[in-house]
């Protein structure tokens, strides 16, 4: 089959192109966008041509720009042009010519897309850079996601030439005399990929003349394979995360019995900020005492008893959390409250507002614990009396901010202790204590 | 941590010895299996040492025989060994030196593991040979199977040294003095891992110089993924394929619409002899007209009108076999058998034996084909009186074997159809027929 029918084969096949889509091409000169361009034509798709001139190369850059708008004519195409100072940009920004260049093309391209309303944009990946691109990850280190190399489609960008391997495409503007511009520094490729491209991957077609094409053949099975991973995954992850209001918890004993644990506390944990140097230690909190946590860029993952729960280092609406007899932590804004119950039996009563020991007896389960609200009140310890907690907190001397960040813990309805501040009198200990809920409120 | 608690603790997570286990020890009396060796023994493993002599290689052979009879009589250990005479093994049965090294190999090891009393058979693959298999794999081209390169365990062969590179084997053996042998041929290393190991993966390291446990750690989460990847497939399997007796079959219409289709399709039909080159014509009966079919080395794969029929070439068990109005093909020993419904209108009765009309009022569906049996008696044909079919073979001449293949067919517990030779004069095609059931007898 020829290259044009292949290249309307996989069209089809993945779906790039349907009658009524309008697609704008990546055009830089080189064969692979020029061939592409003239693929694109013969097969009657409606499309149009962009084209960035980065200025990185004097008389170069003139000469491609000045190629692809005779391309345009010659095919009688739309064309747009624009011309970065890719130098400034670059230095402005601290970033290197490549990703200064990369930012500046793929940000005008998009924005051209939909100014001109076109459905997709189109770059002329071919077969070679797919299997480089997957050659390197594996050389970095990757997981399966890694291996589904360049896809075809993601979201408005598409990339209808990665079927053909380099020599189709050579081949073709060869019995065409198609015309391309060569570019002779290659500045937008990077080192690493150029070094794949003509040291590691000629060594390996030596042994496997035929390298390339089953390379990229297996990175479409791995492309498959790899939606078969996240349905499995997906079906884990139902059994293993559960949303509470804002935060998230995973059952301990579930996870530590999953096979394969590693994948799955990593296809878990990754979308709560956790790197792959960090997962280690959130799997060793599943063998840490209660309280141990770990934090990672965007949340904190705790050692409750039975679970793992995860909370957002974002600021929050102020929740109104349930604490049921078996809850051992409880991680909220400002700090972190600990729960034990303990025999009441010649244990001493500490003494640090942080520390609270409640009669369990005087307890309802299931406590909440929430902001204070106006209307609150309870019977200081050592008092017959009550008192509305807005006036504890003036005669405490609270500053506005120190009363929005109090929190109360709760029992049938009655404020059993303001937390980190003073316990209510009717829940303290007694001779006739049993059994004592020792608190801990610890601030961050 | 140094080897000695590295190679601790991989045993342990990958469950490679448990107190009780005996493990025979392949040395060749190279670092690798040497160091092993000593790991063993320092981890207070109760191992042996078993020794194959290829004799290939003259007084090299019978150094390292030497070499490793002393270090087994150093460390105190078992030592089985054995002389090849390879050479002759490689001539009769027409393999490779390297083919008959490994086959002789394998198969000595592991009735010498038998025979002893050996838990487990060890052998010395460290991380390099492992990044070495999975990269050319990756070459060849390869589903996600072949990515979980050398396996820690399968069944009793364990390979204890994969966490380990090579520079930390040859590190402990300078460190403590160890002494080795060198194979100067290095004849049972196929040229191709050789090339890749002294080639292909220096080049990668010269720009990711850690390159060699970043694929390995990679690979490790490959052999997870595939897990999930397994898992999912199974339970795609359970609605894609279903057993009928010694038959399967699978629905054409499911797995149309299956995704990841290609995937799913490859892992259903390998099982039965499909290869990957014949994988697109079994997709292809898909769209192919009832009858169609593909042989793979151990089946066939037929398109019928709403499943796709898998039976085995061996010869089976004359089955009996189920006809229900929608079956449009039946593939049994001997040949096919084709129905269709048509309206009986104009429609001429075809005179060839191995085609039968029979009018659709007179069958009652399902209908049976099965083989002929002593006491069955239909109406040929023209005549009005029955007839046994033992009788009516007899009159036909048939010999014994022809007899043996005789198919009927059967509605309502009358034989309707002789196939190939005769149908009953009752079910014949009449002025008042409304339909009538085509069927094909096609013989192979």
């Amino acid at each position: 089959m020829d290259l044009l029918n292949r290249f309307k084969e996989y069209l089809s096949k993945e779906k790039l192109y349907t009658p009524g889509d309008k697609i704008l091409l990546a055009v830089s000169g080189g064969v692979d966008s020029v061939i592409m361009t003239h693929l694109c034509k013969q097969a009657g798709i409606d499309c149009g041509i962009a084209h960035c001139n980065f200025q990185l190369r004097g008389a170069e850059s003139t000469r491609d720009e000045t190629f692809v708008t005779a391309l345009a004519n010659e095919l009688a195409l739309p064309l747009y042009t624009i011309r970065f100072d890719t130098e400034t940009y670059a230095t402005e920004k601290r970033v290197s010519i490549q990703v200064a260049a990369r930012e500046l093309r793929y940000a005008w391209l998009e924005e051209t897309r939909q100014q001109h309303g076109y459905t997709c944009l189109a770059t002329a990946h071919h077969m070679q850079d797919n299997v480089e691109t997957v050659l390197m990850n594996f050389s970095k280190g990757t997981g399966i996601a890694g291996l589904h190399g360049i896809l075809p489609r993601q979201q408005h960008l598409i990339r209808p030439l990665l079927f053909a391997q380099k020599s189709d495409i050579l081949a073709l503007a060869a019995a065409n005399g198609y015309g391309y511009v060569e570019d002779s520094s290659n500045i937008t490729v990077k080192y690493t990929r150029n070094y794949f491209r003509h040291k590691v991957i000629p060594v390996i077609q030596e042994t496997y003349p035929a390298a390339v094409p089953q390379m990229a053949a297996s990175i479409d099975r791995f492309r498959e394979a790899e939606l078969l991973y996240n349905e499995a995954v997906q079906r884990h992850k139902k059994r293993l995360l559960f949303q509470q209001g804002d935060n998230y918890r995973v059952p301990v004993l579930k996870l530590q019995k999953a096979v394969p644990q590693q994948t799955l506390a990593w296809e878990i944990f990754k979308d709560f900020g956790c790197s792959p140097a960090q997962l280690p230690q959130v799997i060793d909190l599943m063998q840490s005492e209660p309280g141990k946590w770990v934090e990672t860029t965007s949340h904190r993952i705790i050692r409750d008893r039975v679970w793992l729960l995860i909370t957002s280092l974002e600021v929050q609406e102020a929740p109104l959390i349930v604490i049921e007899k078996e809850t051992a932590v409880v991680p909220v804004k400002g700090g972190t409250l600990k729960l034990k119950i303990r025999p009441a039996d010649g244990a001493t009563i500490p003494t640090s507002p942080l520390m609270a020991c409640l009669d369990m007896d005087t307890l309802q389960f299931p406590l909440l614990m929430r902001r204070w609200k106006q209307g609150d009140y309870f019977y200081p310890l050592g008092m017959r009396k009550k008192k509305k907690l807005s006036r504890f907190f003036i005669d405490q001397k609270l500053s506005l901010i120190q009363k929005e960040n109090i929190w109360v813990l709760e029992s049938a309805k009655r404020v059993v202790w303001i937390i980190g501040m003073r316990i209510d009198d009717r829940c303290k200990i007694t001779p006739n204590t049993n059994h004592m809920l020792v608190l801990e409120w610890q601030p961050i």
